[in-house]
Order: C-alpha cells, then structure tokens, then sequence
C-alpha cells in the first residue's frame, strides 16, 4: 500500500502530531507514505512527493505549523497560474493531480484539512480518488465534531492573552475590547471569554446591541469594577447592522480587524470611558499545540490509517458524542457547526453573569 | 434557597472555577450560598459556614488549589478525633452535620469531589440530605463521566514535564523513568506518555514484563536511538508481581514512588545502560488550571445550580458522550473507570510504536 | 516612620512584587504603610490612603498589574479636571498632594514609575517630599539602569508570540511582521527578535531602508527559505523618513500601530510576496510576571526601604553593573536609555545574520 | 580557520542556543565547523567530527538539551573502558586527542561547559590546544560570572513548580519540603524560593536549625496560615549536622533527594503537622530555554567566536558586571560561587519574612 498526506488551509497547531501518528502508523503496517507539499503545490512541480519516514516525523510533534506546507496552492480545481501579461487566473488542473497520483501508483491520500479542504475533497472523491479527511480548524465550525484539531491549542492562546490584558484593564480602570478569531461561528470568542472570565461576549451567533453592552459597563460600575472586558469574535455584528469590515482579499484570506476598533469607539463615545482594542490575529494559529491538541492529532492521524486499511473511504475521521468514528465528507463539505445558543455552555456564560449582547 | 459548597479529597485544578461557577449562578437565581471549610471539618467549629458573595468568588478562576480547603476531616462518619490517652481514632458525627444544615436552613448540597467523596455523599444522601455532586480528581478514574476535572491540567503538567526530561535523556543517553499518578488508573500515564512521545508506557491495567522492555530498548539502539523514556503510572507492576510500595498511610493518603526506582534500577542491570528516575509527585496536582479545565470546571459548577434548581437531587453532573447530563450518585459510588484496552488511545499509542509493557 | 507607595504610568509584570516587597519590608520595620491608589489620584478623594498591611499585600507577587491601580491622575501638576462648560483642563494641584502628606503625617513615598513618574517625583522633590523611586517600565528605557521591572516578562510575551507567528509564516510562505512596544528604544524588538531568531529587526536607533529587508529576504529566497520574519518596533523609521503614524493620542496615551502595516504592505508591493502584519499591543503589558521579574521587583521594592531607613532620598534604586544602588532621581529624569549600537547584543544579532535595516 | 565546538557535563538549557550562535558567527566569517559527539566521545570514534552548517543549527535555539550530547566521555584525562574482565577503569588519552585535532587541522575549540569542563580545559590548554570556553550550569555557581547559561531556566522551572504545589500545601494544610539542585551553592533554592514566596529557604552556605523553622511554621499558625513551604537545595545541611545523603555515584553523578525527605520527616515528628516532600530532579535541567537563556546563550556563543577571531584564547567568555568580557579560564578552574551572604538578594529575602534556617 501507498499512500499520500497533505494539509490545506490555514495552518493549526497540531498538525504535524496528526502527520507523524499517520505516517508511524501506515510504516508499521508495511506501508510507504509520501507527502504533497504546499496545499497540493507540489503535485504540479518535478517533485510532486517527497518520502517520509520515521526520520522526517521525529520529533514534530510538539511543533507549530506543518512540515508539508500548507500555501495558497490548495484548490486543484482552480489553480492560481500567472497569464503572459502578468495578470492572474485560476484553472482545472484536477486531471493532473488523478493522473500523478496513477503514475506514482498512490493508493490513497489522507487529506488534514478544515471545511475548504473537505469541499476539495469531496470534489476529488467524485473524481475517483479513494481519500480519508482529518478534521482541523482553530474555528471548531466542522459540522459533525465534537471537536477539531488546533481548536484547544487557539482557545487557550486567546484565553491567556485576555488574562494577560485584564491585568491592564484593572490597572487602568479602561474597556478593553480583544478581538479573536470566528468569522461564522463564535467557538473561540465563547470559550476564551468565559474562561478568562470577560464581561462581554460578542459571537456572531447572536447579533448584539450597544445598549445591553452600556447596560453591563454601567451594572460593572455601580459594583464599584471601573474596567469592563469585552471579547468580540471578528465575525460578530449589531442588531440590524452588517459586518464592521467588508473583507479584503488579500491571496486567498480575508483581512478583517475592524470590529473590535467600531466597538472600541463606539463605547468610548456612550459611555466617555477611555477604551482599547487588540487585535490576536495570528498569534492565535502558530506554535506549539496543547496537550490536548497533540492527543487529538495523534489520534486522528492513527484513526486515518485504520480507515485507509479497512478501504473505508471517502470519510472524515471525527469525535462524535465523545467517540472516535468516521463520517461522510460529503455530508460536512457544505454546512458549519455554529454555536448552539442552547448549549450549556452558552447557558453557563449566562449563569455567571456574562452579557451575550442581547 | 440557601445553598451549601464543599470541596473534599485531594485539590485539584479547577476546584476555584467550579466553587464561583456555581456561586454565581446561584446568586443570579437570588439563592443565598454558603461554604464548607476544610472538606467537612467547619461543620463542627463554631462557624460552620462561611457566607459566599460574587466578592469571595472574584479571581479565583485562575487560581489552583480551592478556597474552602479540603484538609483531612472529609468523612463525617469516620472523623478522626485525639482520645484523652492521645491516640487517634474516629467517630460517626453525620448526625450532627445534618443537624446543622437543619439549624442553618441549607436546603441543599453542592458536593465537588472524587470517588472518596462520592460515596459519603451517597451515605448522606441516604440519610436524607439533597446533594448535587461535581465530578472532581486529577486521575479521571471516576466512573461514569468522559473527563473529571482537573484531569486536563495534571496530564498537561506531565506532559511538558516528560518533554524537558527527555532532552536529557537524549543527551546523556540514558533511560528515564519518570512516574505520574494513577494508582488503579492509567490515565495520566497513557495520555501524558502519548502526548510527550514516550517511548515505553507502563498501566496498572497492563501488567508488564522487564522483557517486553529491554526489547523495545535494544530495538531503538539499533535505530541508533540511545535513550529510552518510559512513564510509568504509580500504580503499575510486573506481570505476576505485586505492587511494588506496599503503601505507607500517612493521614489518609498513601505513599509511593517506589514503582519508578525499581524499574530503573531492573533496566540498568539488565541492559547495562545508565537510567534515573524521576516521580513528578505532587506537581501535577497544584497550580492554575489548563483553559479545558477552567472551562468543564465552570460548566460543571453551573450545572450543578441548575439541577438544584431543578430537585434534580443525588445526581453527579457528568459529562457522557460529550453531553452534560447528570447520573445517581450510588451508580458510580463504588465503580471505578479504568482505561478500556480496546480505546482509540490505546491503539493510537501501540500504532505510533509506543512500547505497553505487554 | 509611615510611607505610602503609588505606581504610575502604564501598568508593568513585577508593579505588585515590588509593593509587596516594600510594604513586607516596611512592616518589618514597624513602619506602617500607606497606598495612593489610581497614579496619585486617590489623594484628592475623601480616602486619599489605604492602609497596606500583610493582608493586603498576601499572594500578589505572581499577579499582574497593580493593586493600586494606574489611571490617568499621575501628574500633580498638570491633573485634568472638568470645566463647567465640560471642555477638559489641568491644573497645578501639588499643593494639594504636599499639604495631604502633611497632614497624614507621611514621612515618605516610594514611588514606583517610568521616566514620566520620575520627572514628576523630581518636581515633588523640589517642593520638599522625600522620595525613593522605583524604576518601572516595559520599554527599559530609563537611564541609568541595567534593567527595569518589566522589562523581562515584556521580551518573553513577545519572544512566545513572534515563536507562534513562525510556524505560520514557514507553512504558508509569508512576510510576517510583528510590531512591538518601544517608541524611542527597541530594547523589545532587539531582545525578542534575536531569541526567536527573527530574520530582520527594525529599531528606532537605526533607521532602516528597505532595500536591505528585500535584499535579505532574498537571500532567504535563494537557500529555499521562503518565509521572512520582521520584527519592527513601534518607534522605527525608514531612512530619510518620518514616524509612520503621527500619533491620536486617546487620554494620555499614543494609539500607534502603522508601521507594520507599512512595513508589510511596502514589501509585498516590493517583493510580490504575501505579508501579513500582527501588532501585540497590550499583550506586552499585562499578566503574571516572568521568575526574573518578580526577583527584580522583590529587589527593588525591598531596597526601596532600605534607602528610606538610611534616609538616602530623591534617588532611584537601581541595578547598575550588575549591582544594587541608588542614584539621583534628577540625573535620570530627563534622559532615555537607547540601544548602544555597540553593544554585543546588537553585534550578537549582525553575526547570527540578523538584518538590522542598515 | 577551522574550528570545533562541544558541549560537556550536565545538560542546560540554552546549548543548542551557544551552539547555533558560535556556528553562525563562525561561518559568517568564512570559517570552518566541526561538532564533537557526545563530550569529547566522538574523537575516539572513526568520525570523530561533524560537520556543522547553517542547517545543522536551524531551528535549536528553543529545543532543550543540546544537539552534539553530552555523555559521560567529557574527560580525555580519566576516560572510562572496559578491562578484558569485564570491570571498567580509566586511562589518559588527551595525547590522542591533541593528535585528533592536529590531523584533522582544528585551531580552536569552544568548550561549552561547567566547572568540571573547565578544569578538563585547562589542562587541554596546558597540552597545547587554543580554547575558548562559555560557562554553562543551571547551578550558577561558576566563578567570576553574573550568571550561567541554564541557570534563569532552571530557577523558573522549579519557581512554577512551587507555585503549583503551594496551592497544595494551602488546600490541604500542610508542610511541604521542595528540594532543588544546588550541591554546593544555594542560588536555585534562594531565587525560585524567593520568586515564589516561600516561607522557608535552606542553602549549603547557612547551616540550618530546626528550630528556626519550627519557630516559623509556629509563628505563621498564630496568624492563621496553616501551611508551610520549605525549599531545600540539595546540599542544605542541619547546623553541625552532616549531608543527609552520603551520595552514592551511578556514572558520574551523585543521586541525592535525601534532605527533603528528612527535613519533611523531622518537621512532622516535631510539629505533629501532616508533610509532604517533592524533589524536581531532573525536571530542572531539561527543556526548553527561556527567553532571558536563549539571549545569554546567544551571546556567549557569538562572543566565544569573536574571542577565538583576537586570538584571545584560554579564556572563558563571562559576563561581569553585566558586562561581556572574558576571563582566563585557569582563574576559574578550581573556584566556586556560593551566595554572598550579605547580597541585597539575601537581605530581600529577609526582608519579605523568609527563614533561612539561622
């Protein structure tokens, strides 16, 4: 048996422990393993894969980022190619990639990626492609997982951050508005905020209004708490309003950064407190996994392989109601998993006097 | 509704989250709340309880160890007491306790503990008190529940403590025996073993053989790997053997650290190469909790309100299949949750190559 | 002997180390001892001191922030207040603060504070009070000193966050530029960008251009690295150039944050790579203080007392040549501490192949 | 110029740092690298050199332990082998050594090492060969140096361990015994005891009674805290008393842990308070560096290279009076560095209330 590896999208923490668990464990059943670099990039290069073995995972698996690359090159279907006068376009090239796989006589590929990734793939498997999906995002959005890898690994980055800037926000009697990440669904706003203990949650599940945001900034002040935090996933938006930031499209991602600064301003004009805005950004995707998101991995990438060898194809490995099973991708290529606004954990930011904005 | 909090065994991270989750949303329901001291030992001084308000609860989250302590009087039918000769002995004063939640109108109980704790809440159940409990011990062993707190944080402190002991070993080229906690539970040594890249795991559940250890060792020198790291849960022992520390109570804990010295000590008699042993001990018990065990201990103790709310009494707050639900407490009062050998995990850690000792 | 202590400026990692230290250092001396809360904003209230004894003071070293608070009523001498037409002023309320001391017999401040807290200490000085200063910032800009509280736990948030920021800049190939607290001296960025092993790092002390930045980017391009990491302090400027943001101050402080922007957008234009840029902002400023600085704010605030006993006032403790002393507060009031530009830290980062713009 | 580079003793963390610097630095002159395997082990082997490049070193600067090992061959005066029965002894082989460099045409080496490594040095300079040595114990008790590199790790490491297990010792109210490494010189116990505030501190420089600790556990019960920690470094000692631990060798270093279990012991026997003891072990040398030993590390390893550039041999590269310089390394071959009992730093401890045992 061969079989290929590769990540998509966003890169997330825990990736190369799903990559190393993969690759020991097809090497032990006899198996050679290769991986794609880049997205799928390297697929259309001279060297389309590049061999691993128990050399090239050693040691990866408290590591950021991915050994294989995961560049803009992720979407066979289409490709980014520069035309003769320089401008750019994208193209099919999914025939070559089938055909590449052929000649290198790949079995299988087991595709690490969040929902983009997953609509590639499915797209792939209607192609003939036999492919097993490992679910990851930072965001949580996959539908059908408990949980995706990379998911614990930001929260807590969030978490200690906005622990980090409370300190300051007490010292300095301000507002203080940290913006992470959640364009659709509000898993790492939710999570962050109630463990670092915030004020205000903003998610953009549940459109806000500045007032029920004054009204907690007021209630926090007449308990003599001149400081109110207020963490706002950069998809969430007001009652009736749009989303702060149109997007720019820079490459593949959109650049957003423009809600917390509106709320920032907006507050500081209702209410005359001095107010600041950070922005995580990146420092929410990079570095070194959770223990918990190197077990997550690790058990993802071993499961991937169990998959491949019972040829149950065409599938992402999850965690579903606590237990490890798979799932068809094209069941999940195409929804989101927002967050439940009757969940417990919605009710327990509730229960300890967390306002929502509504 | 006057409600009562006690915190009882062994601390554990997340205790805090818990108590001010569960003070909070007992306080938004216009409930009153009160603690216990010292496991049950406050109920026989002269201030049995300690009132709580959002002040007492006010930065805790963060904080290890709990507020309301969880010294060594935890039993209320077996209360240690000095006799006039001054020796030790114990008497059953659980009439009295429940004399004194009459006298002080608490209507109910919130019970955060282990199995230890679990059982006497269900002797107190069965002489008439209202009890919610809150799933709490570092070994994760309690039965019935995907995950207790304070689970996360211990498996995490092993973790990056197994990480920085193994730059040594590979330096000096030795083997290391680091020995986590789990006495009748493998948990802390499976999880933190795979997530740290053990080399060799050792279980209470899987008795071992000195064999199938010196084989992976010889089998890694003939990668060229010169160094061995081998977990071992405090509670594991040779195939045939017994446990290694018979187990000296001093209070009502036991003393170990024995397992890990004597499985060094066999190895570097039977390979000849140099080993050290370490036993993390009470580190992986102190300390802030991880953002997960910030997070289950803040839903728990929500939960537990909730189910007050409800008369939903003499039920643990579990969560079971990634669900929060709650279960009798006599069903899990004297069960134990050992690692099941045929988990996921298990089988992620034999595909990675992680040695079990069987 | 009664002293009062205040904090001032921007909050610091290690400002609640050292008041514990000097209060627990003044207590043991039987003196008693006071805070001023909000910068010296608390003297113009009804309660213009809280008493500070062991209790207060118990379990704060491992906090960040103050206990004291930090807001924007530092200066005494220019204090804002409200006209009746609701236009904001200042005035000289000095007086005021003198007569207070006066009148609550207060012996001494020791005040811990930045290069805007000494200047105003040193006008305090001149109108009679007796003061110690404690050298406090993130920026360990201050003259005189080999290392100011803060400074520490300010390079290794940053240092973590740019370590993160890596792993997504390799795995995607990017320009990643992370703009760092320092608006007149790149202590930060110099310190963090060398211990992440950053490819380019621009100071204000040395204007750089960007011919060198794509010069070495290319350099990276040519041995198949194609990812550059830039850390640019907030203060650095192109050549010939002028500082990017010209700075909306909000209260008393400078909203920055365009230079990495800039700096990002100028070398995707330049190089046609894709940039993104991160700014850690407050990050820096917040949250629990590194072991060293809570050993250098324990020293300090300790020694603070001791300069007290043996009445060496209107002087600064500090660390100098790697010793404890004091020195005139006037000597250092009105000077900055830039980067020596021949240092061996600057000489370290040019022979591990840093690009420092020139 | 072709130069060598080796790690000897005990690992610290920080070496891949002085190895990458001193590598860097080199090349950047056009120089020639070689890594010696294993302390100076690899010369008696058939490769008794590796060939050190750019990406030899890239990516070290945060891993632990250190990339060319550092076994128990550091000694080519006393090198271990087997006797044709089977028992070992030692025997002088630094004339192969010399021979070893001359052949291959080695001009200098940088010896990265502690005390030890620096008495086997100079006895290499006394045969002839030109060294450049960086000071290297997390112990920090190498003569005329500020600091050593490992030293701020090891002393944060062990800080956070007795944050953890403070919260222990308050939740469960006990007496807890905290040994750390330190045989002949306090600096671990004295910093991370006084960085985490603990209420005991035992050094090898003052001889301790139990008494005064008895007296401190008494005074801290009348003011209600029914708890004490007790730090120990390793080579503490009661007054008149004699190490607790003979030391018995396993390879070269001597297996201690015998203090705190004592020190436990009599204290309960004493007191009649239920106690605990942890030892850190080898918890404190491994792992990843912090960012103030990535920065020295750095440092030294450029300015060893810079050394050997002025032919300023036969030196150790120190920072004195937080200035880099060097200093002959005979100078320091047979010195240690014990606390100065009269530093600021002892005088703080005292000052916050800390017992010393005197």
């Amino acid at each position: 048996m061969k079989i290929a590896i590769n990540t998509g999208g966003g890169d997330a923490p825990g990736l190369n422990a799903a990559i190393r668990a993969a690759t020991l464990a097809a090497l032990r059943r006899g198996w050679e393993v290769y991986g794609i670099e880049n997205g799928y990039g390297s697929i259309y290069t001279d060297e389309p894969f590049v061999r691993l073995t128990e050399k090239e995972v050693r040691g990866i698996t408290l590591l950021g980022g991915t050994i294989l690359g995961t560049a803009n090159k992720g979407n066979p279907f289409e490709m980014p190619y520069q035309k003769k006068d320089g401008s750019w376009d994208t193209k099919d090239v999914s025939d070559h990639l089938m055909q590449t796989f052929e000649d290198y006589g790949i079995d299988a590929l087991v595709a690490i990626g969040g929902d983009g990734s997953m609509r590639i793939a499915n797209k792939l498997v209607n192609k003939g492609l036999d492919i097993v999906g490992v679910p990851k995002t930072i965001d949580n959005d996959i539908w059908g997982c408990d949980v995706t890898l990379g998911f614990d690994t930001a929260r807590s980055i969030a978490t200690e951050a906005i622990d980090r800037i409370t300190t300051t926000a007490e010292s300095h009697q301000r507002l203080m508005v940290v913006e992470v990440m959640g364009r659709y669904a509000g898993w790492i706003a939710l999570l962050s905020g109630l463990a670092s203990t915030a004020d205000v949650i903003l998610l953009p599940e549940i459109p806000f209004t500045y007032d029920s945001i004054v009204e907690k900034i007021e209630e926090r002040k007449s308990k003599d708490k001149h400081y109110t935090m207020i963490v706002v996933a950069e998809g969430a938006k007001p009652k009736g309003g749009e989303l702060v930031t149109k997007g720019k499209t820079i490459g593949q991602e959109v650049q957003l950064g423009g809600i917390a600064r509106q709320v920032a301003a907006e507050l500081t004009e209702r209410t005359g407190q001095e107010s600041r805005s950070v922005v995580l950004g990146h420092l929410q995707r990079g570095g070194s996994p959770t223990t918990y998101d190197r077990l997550i991995s690790l058990r993802f990438g071993a499961a991937a392989i169990r998959c491949v060898q019972e040829r149950d194809f065409n599938k992402l490995v999850v965690l579903q109601d606590n237990k490890l099973t798979s799932i068809p991708i094209n069941e999940v290529a195409n929804k989101m998993k927002a967050v439940p606004l009757d969940s417990d954990t919605v009710q327990t930011a509730r229960d300890v006097g967390i306002c929502l904005g509504d």
